[in-house]
């Protein structure tokens, strides 16, 4: 299992990258109301040296998350599904090979 | 001119820890008021990675700055009055040669 040798046609290409730049718009939204509600509670410096933290943190799981190598689609694709910012529809037009290696992922425990 | 090798009465180190938290109290205060001012305009990815520099900078500077050293603070006291987190009468009650050496510290120009 592994999508390192699949060919990408022009518009499964167009599809990825909607499917990407959705996931990524839903990724930030969540980011950004979890950010907002936080910083109104920030009272304390303590409070805000773990804002630091927490924004290195969130900003160091979306780089990692939000990888968009073709090699790395399909992983990226099913971990997206999984953390619920991506819907498994919106890879409609991906050919079946790479929606199998999408779900096989999604198929394997958590963790 | 160096606070390296004066002697402080327990009087006076009640004085510096009451004027250092004041003007700790100052710093935290603008810094929390600028904080909650840029958190609101946050709007997008970029806006939240510059907000974790942001508090990194923030944190280090005050870091630097509050050094509660008595060997430090005659130049932490000179530093904060210049910041405007300290106003000299505050440090009413330490000896005249350590008022001296804020206020030569004061005369130096800044930078």
């Amino acid at each position: 299992m592994s999508g390192l040798d699949l060919k990408w046609s022009g518009s499964e290409k167009k599809v990825a990258r909607r499917a990407f730049d959705l996931a990524f718009d839903a990724a930030f939204a969540k980011l950004m109301a979890e950010f907002k509600s936080r910083a109104d509670a920030v009272a304390e410096p303590a409070d805000l040296w773990e804002m630091e933290r927490y924004l290195r943190r969130q900003r160091r799981e979306l780089e990692e998350l939000f990888d968009f190598r073709y090699s790395q689609l399909p992983l990226v694709f099913a971990r997206l599904i999984r953390e619920e910012y991506l819907d498994e529809r919106h890879l409609a037009g991906l050919s079946d090979a790479k929606l199998e290696i999408v779900r096989s992922y999604l198929s394997l425990p958590k963790g």
